[in-house]
């Protein structure tokens, strides 16, 4: 029997809080929201964590044993350790997948493994979203059709401060005239990256059940192959090499 | 009449100092040697700056003032100060080229441009090096035929840690029996990064002719186009919205 | 004293003989028009090249000759003949540029090197087009700032059936409520490609400063590094081989 | 249940009749032996198909109904048919997979998806091709470490003439002195395409295991998730238009 993929969704829990209406639409906190839909697939076990646990709710063995993390932060990224930031930096590049969602695209973790601004336009208005799926063909997008409409959301326009995705998924459009790339793919080490736009706190896009088939789809994707501890390793030849005068003084250096 | 590029060559200067065998392939330093070579090139203004000079030769305004910057370091990179390296980062996402070269595959700037381990397989050997252009249409292979040898050279094998290349320009062959993604280019916001493997301190790769070639043609392909600084602004829509029952509300609000 | 880059401008010349309304926006033929700004770049020596010429305009040594062509087709691609199509694509993967545009994502030429349907949505309507520049780095879109509009367009939709590209350079708004990918680059062989969108021939898209100054930076930037003819060569060993004890019978074998 | 995955494997079945060294190392054929293989796995419903059959053995309803289509080729490129390229294009497209072997880089569905002259160097020789495996975390590597080697392989060496691969799987080392990106995957239209070099007809590379779980692998992974035919829809607005005063006439014109 295949074990299950363990899914970690991590919320920043503060605006729930702080403001009645996010406490309206997201009475589970926007985390608790996106894992009950998650807990709907009997191949994900599911668990949540937030900002203002010990350790951010991360501590222990709990990266350890993730699988996949889903990432939404807004208002506090600076508050996220920079320990925790490079402990889930190390397990991506291992091979535990990593789910950004909308304003996750300044958390410390997303601009450190795309190594850019991650910068980009924003408006919140009464602009709707109409997000179109550029591969049909991806895992990510089954089941969503040509393209699925948000009908209020926060607008984030281009240039979007990113590397060039591995695989461009979906692009959006909005009533106020920008455009998006509000999915995409990134391999980084073993591990696999993918953001998705939509989610601001004020609207309730993750009630939505397009977007919940895309971070379920997304999840399922991300899923590790494999896990490869970070190593540099002095390797020894592999075919015969001409003899080394100076091998015995080598041997005594040991630079790196 | 067109301004020069201006080109600063970074440069650890310990191996030179501390090992006189090092000293005596690079009287000049290794960050000397390349300044001198590019020195030949009359579109380059070519200065140098090393780890032990007072802000590691980087302070005042010299990296703002910078077009494209080169880069070796080994034994040092934790010397590097935080604060130069955010700087560097700034400025290639603003627009400056950065060449990287050989063991400054593990520098602070690389490894954050990356946003991997950046890792290798290395051995300090008598292995041969045959580095093969794979890209004969690129700017920075032109006058490099369908391959050079170094006959001496540390071997760096894959894989090696890094995202997909936006280019892959050179793959190197090694006697003991591996392969490396030796020469290859990313743009990294409005910033063209290059990393090229060869020169081992204790070997003189830098003074021979194609090395010289790729990375005088690497300086150049690296010049800015544009400067442009971050930014993430709240944008007005450019067509009409809906209207807005909570805008005043809004305008109070102001997180970000 | 560096030769000027060589430019022709082929274009189908039916609809502005056919349609009163086309020939009074393009009174000089789309080619025409194109090939007239185009030489108020004294870098470029610009000619023209048309459908119903013999050899389509491209006969004798032209395509040899030429280092960037420009292609516009829209009616007539099933004339276009296979044995010039094939010369084109010999000639883009040696290293010749080519800058296709609007509707002749559906030549054979452009098809034949994406390998895809290049297939799309589309709409004769009232849209007005927002050109966003997703790579303000690029050469291409010197001079053009975060976007533009054409007030009036047909509109190209998601999915685009192309490759991915190397580099995307604008997504395109539509009032209708569609995105296009409608700026992509492609390297192909030694030749560099370039995918413009707009450019209908019933609104005056190529007399608007904007589309001018994207055509000529994409064309200066198409131009040829080097010229490599195919070759798939019979390569003797760099290194010593084990003995091959059937050399001489394979020396009289000579497959491929 | 799930239905399996059902594959062809395409061979051109000529050598292994004509050279009775061949013959003896492929009695079942070069498609037979890697159709044995792939028979142990019980999620794949394996046939065959080669040149000289009627239809080259893909008429009829034959590759509506493949999943995956597996590819070698050598000596009679030319002979197959232009129309069964086209149908074999146009199912990759939909969505059917594609793995192509060897000397099937210079096959006719290969080149038309690729756009490119797919050359390389060559030598029958007595290399030994070290294969490095370039991405752990890939789908197609799973069980295959770092590297694995064959004993004796026809050297196919760099440049290669690729469009840049979506994803570089493996690069080889080879005695003689080359290298070469020996494992690449393109997604083309709604299908994935894998390139693997190993496999000239005079080795037994299609008896050895690693070879064998490479292949596995790979059509596993290049199963279909979609099938979308191809079109190119007149597509109406999704939001207002502007009032088109021309609209009447248009109805009438209907070009493409």
């Amino acid at each position: 029997m295949l074990s299950n993929t363990r899914v970690v969704v991590w919320g920043e829990f503060r605006h729930e809080k702080a403001d009645p209406k996010v406490g309206a639409i997201y009475p589970l906190g926007i985390h608790g929201t996106i894992a009950d839909f998650l807990r709907r697939d009997p191949d994900l076990d599911v668990s949540t964590a937030w900002l203002d646990q010990p350790d951010h709710g991360l501590g222990g063995d709990v990266l350890e044993k993730t699988d996949v993390l889903v990432w939404w932060g807004h208002i506090a990224h600076r508050e996220v350790s920079d320990e925790l930031v490079a402990r889930i930096h190390r397990r991506v590049l291992e091979g535990m997948g990593l789910v950004v969602l909308h304003s996750g695209h300044y958390s410390k973790i997303f601009k450190s493994l795309m190594g850019t601004t991650c910068s980009l336009k924003w408006r919140e208005s009464t602009d709707k979203e109409r997000i179109w799926n550029i591969a049909p063909h991806h895992p990510i997008t089954q089941g969503i059709g040509d393209y699925f409409e948000i009908p209020a959301e926060e607008m984030y326009g281009e240039p979007f401060g990113i590397p060039a995705p591995d695989e461009l998924i979906f692009i959006s459009w909005f009533t106020g005239g920008e455009v998006f790339r509000s999915g995409a793919t990134w391999q980084r080490g073993n591990g696999k990256v993918f953001y998705f736009r939509p989610g601001h706190e004020t609207y309730p896009a993750y009630h939505q059940a397009e977007v919940q088939k895309v971070i379920v789809n997304a999840v399922r994707w991300a899923r590790p192959t494999v896990r490869v501890p970070d190593s540099c390793p002095n390797s020894p030849a592999l075919e015969p090499l001409p003899e080394d005068p100076e091998a015995a003084e080598r041997s005594t250096m040991g630079f790196r």
